[in-house]
């Protein structure tokens, strides 16, 4: 039994259900997935409707999907969390904090925690404050997300985009945010790794991902030629009479070489599928959102779109995401049918969550426990040392920008203008002959002036990329404690399978399987991690090198400046 | 009459009268000059006594040379004058607040003072706040001075020098400060420029000073071989059984190249009759005294002789000051005889003060007030306006030198460490080589940790020298006030010619004889402008050659470095 929260019209041809807020309906399907749920109307009618619609009541509570605490942030609660995270919530604080086997005590303190759905000690309760890779940006950003992409759903907004069924469903998230955004994943809203580690039966077919052990241990995939695109030429457009306006970007993937259009909130939608489907095997970074500043619109616009760049490119260059059928048809789509068709399938799509590992096949022997919760371990430590180096680098990185474009400008200026200031009061002086020094001394001075200059336009052809890195970075590494976090978890209850069998709650051979998949896992997180590490080292070479590169232009420069001013005086 | 406030003994065979404290004294003879005053104790004895150590009765003031504000500041004055210049106390701001000719109007509101002597509205009484050219230095300086140049006489003390007549004024000098300083300078302590200006005979025979007119204009008449000299190694003395401690310099001549050793009082002493005799003509700047800064023993030492060196090098250029005998004397005296009598000699003449100027020639015809008015107001205005830029750079060369020394080695300290912490991060990912990249960041992370050094060390190495010369200048200029004052004093007292001859004051040919006069000191300041350009030129051009030529080798050091780091990474 369930409540209808708001009106919702279904559309024709979806087997959907049209219902009014108040009404009563009858489950007949909790697991369709996709944020969609099966109910029944009064009238006998069954349909699906949007699962953020209806309030399901408290007797059926234990049937529903039991909401996990960490889930989709929606753009509201990402704001009021983010600020939770600046005064100190570190998302490795709680699993990471004692590197050397401390960080399972949270885990075996409430072994039944993660079954049980209980509310109370939940290691991802710190994890939850936030997405910790969101950036910190100012409150403007909103503004502009409000203005360009916002589906804040007015009733009638929302119905004209009525053939759009992820806008509709994004408009009702929004009036309703909380209650939402705690059922969106179905996968994650399962209580844990034990959907996957306990499942009667894999998905089959050709979804399989294998894993293959490489010279540098297990691997994805790899295709081979790789995915890239090109984002570009950003548009504006305009709907309701221009009172609403958005950005369209154009897509251009290297494969068919045909440019697709996509607004902000597409890219919003496919990283939502992405986590959705990933998310607990690989690392699915944030969107450029709160991250992007700038005071102008261009400048808004170029630096978002520089960002959805990175974001598409690190898309690309992941064998498992790029290969996705959602990405394939983000990237390749033919028509507005085939994406809204492709749209309903991806939303429906139930290998999701944990059971993404369903999917895999390592094509190497299983590791015992012992390794892959050495493998964890490992991997947490480095992911979380690395998130501090990066950090490190940031805050240094930070502050140096301000003092390249605040102080040293300032002061190089001022250095400048001093000497041409003692330039004129020489050119004054009324001896005869003087003209050499004074012309050197303005030109000196000139050149100061220039370095000045020089120092406050650098950052932007050298930190900002080293900045810019390290920022994807610490995205990317925000997303581990997610990630490893499920795999403790299924070790965890791997570990506990003597007395899980003992007490009767799983037999024998469910231990068993539960082993065998625990080292699928394993293999997931290593091909993950050597993905990781792989990218990292390419990313960083590729960096310091471009940073090294502008430096030493940089420092060439004024040193020619600089040189050129020491000619013009003479030594008499 | 006068009372004695200090005993003072006689040095046998130098007409000196020895005297007890309390003792009342007639003076027989107040123009012996020197620092001395002929008296008459109640025996009837007659005999030299320091001025300084006698009060004259106040019935005799007007009998005594009247206290000019503006005279010699002791080390303790110094110190406190420093104070209230700090405060704002600019010695450029009466006389030359409004160029446009306001600055004469403080002089006709009391064309008489400087006459009289009254101690009301005095156009000196702003540059008697403080030589302007005192540095500010911290006040640990006083104790260097103290612990090897003091001669803070306890009387035991002073008798131990008893041969050094110097020695035993200066001794009484600390314990009377402010009496004596005000009685030091017998030429300066003439009540104005009228002392030469109306003078019956000009000083005759060897001593002339002639001077040309050359392609710039006047100048004094240049020797063919420029003198300069060399000041090196100090060695430590001491005295009184090793509790005091003093530093002995050996500066050694070009033309004798024979080496003397002096002490810094002894350069002070050199200074004190340098500021007598050429004063009222040429800016003699003060000795780096307070200006000395340094932590440690031998930074001390260095520095102060570093200084010492420029002040003597600058004594040396100039062909007026170097061709004097007093400097000569200190500069190649044979031995400790003719040391001390070149001394009394020095200490004796009277062409001091004002009376400089009627020992100078000029191979020219007279210029006429108006021109001598124009020109004494451009050498006033150019002396300011360099003053303010030169003030400007040592700002700014200040606030660039904490930078450079402060928070940027910091700061790429901070970089450096960031990379090399993100170096030994990556270097624990386990992941088969990466060493290539780790060492390549490790690399980058010293060089900047190498640049944060250079950056620190660099002022030194140029912004020292663009500090040192610039601080030479506020110290040339800071004694262009009392130089540029003499002058329009002078000009003033023959623009009321008239007047005075209408009154009486003075007969129609005085009057014409103060106009030669005047035009005689126009030709001075015009020669010493003309040798100040040429130097000035010079110094400038030759410091920012080595200021630029030092950044030079600075950028392109640091863009080599990185150059080199850069070469580590690899494009894989």
């Amino acid at each position: 039994i369930a409540q209808v929260l708001y009106d919702f019209t279904a559309e024709p041809g979806n087997n959907e259900l049209t219902v009014k807020e108040g009404e009563t309906l009858t489950i007949t399907n909790q697991h369709i997935g996709g944020g969609w749920i099966e109910a029944q109307n009064s009238r006998g009618e069954i349909g699906l409707v949007p699962e953020d619609y209806i309030e399901v009541n408290s007797k059926s509570q234990f049937a529903k999907p039991v909401p996990r605490r960490h889930d989709h942030i929606t753009t509201e609660e990402c704001t009021f969390n983010s600020h939770q995270t600046i005064n100190g919530n570190d998302p490795w604080s709680v699993w990471n904090a004692d590197p050397s086997g401390g960080s399972n005590n949270n885990w075996a303190s409430n072994p039944e925690g993660t079954q049980t759905g209980k509310t109370a000690p939940d290691p991802w309760s710190s994890v939850s404050q936030g997405h910790p890779q969101a950036y910190q940006g100012p409150a403007e950003d909103d503004e502009w997300d409000d203005e360009w992409d916002d589906m804040k759903s007015t009733g009638g907004y929302a119905e004209s985009e009525s053939g759009d069924g992820g806008g509709i469903q994004r408009g009702g998230a929004h009036a309703t945010s909380m209650k939402i955004s705690l059922n969106k994943f179905p996968g994650f809203s399962k209580s844990g790794p034990e959907l996957y580690l306990l499942c009667k039966q894999l998905t089959k077919g050709k979804d399989k991902l294998p894993i293959y052990v490489g010279e540098v241990g297990p691997v994805w995939f790899y295709p081979e030629t790789q995915l890239d695109c090109v984002v570009a030429d950003p548009k504006k457009g305009s709907k309701m009479y221009g009172l609403k306006s958005y950005i369209e970007y154009q897509i251009t993937p290297s494969t068919t070489n045909r440019p697709v259009n996509h607004r902000y909130k597409h890219f919003d939608w496919l990283y939502e599928r992405l986590l959705d489907k990933f998310g607990s095997a690989i690392p699915i970074p944030s969107l450029p959102d709160k991250q992007v500043t700038g005071r102008f619109e261009e400048e808004f616009i170029k630096m978002r779109m520089e960002r959805l760049q990175g974001w598409m490119s690190r898309m690309c260059r992941h064998p498992v995401v790029s290969s996705s059928e959602v990405f394939q048809l983000f990237l390749t789509y033919k028509d507005e049918k085939e994406w809204k068709m492709g749209k309903r399938k991806a939303e429906k799509d139930e290998t999701v969550g944990v059971m993404i590992f369903s999917t895999i096949e390592p094509e190497a022997p299983d590791i015992d426990l012992i390794e892959v919760d050495q493998k964890c371990e490992q991997f947490s430590r480095f992911t979380k040392a690395m998130d501090d180096g990066v950090k490190e680098i940031l805050t240094v990185g930070h502050e140096h920008w301000k003092r390249c474009t605040g102080p040293l400008p300032k002061e190089y200026q001022r250095i400048g203008k001093a000497f041409q200031n003692l330039s004129s009061v020489f050119n004054s002086s009324g001896y005869q002959g003087e003209s050499t020094l004074t012309d050197a001394m303005t030109a000196a001075g000139k050149t100061y002036e220039e370095i000045a200059q020089m120092f406050a336009e650098q950052p932007k052809k050298d930190l900002h990329f080293l900045m810019e890195t390290n920022n994807e970075y610490k995205g990317l590494l925000g997303c581990f404690p997610d990630t490893i976090g499920v795999h403790k978890a299924a070790i965890d209850k791997v570990k506990e399978g003597d007395k899980l069998v003992a007490t009767s709650k799983i037999t024998p051979h469910e231990k068993v399987t539960m082993a065998k998949r625990v080292s699928v896992m394993s293999y997931a997180l290593q091909a993950e991690m050597n993905h990781f590490h792989s990218n990292r080292i390419y990313d960083y070479n590729r960096v310091m090198q471009l940073y090294l590169e502008e430096q030493v232009k940089f420092y060439e420069t004024i040193a020619a400046k600089l040189r050129q001013a020491h000619g013009q005086f003479t030594t008499m």
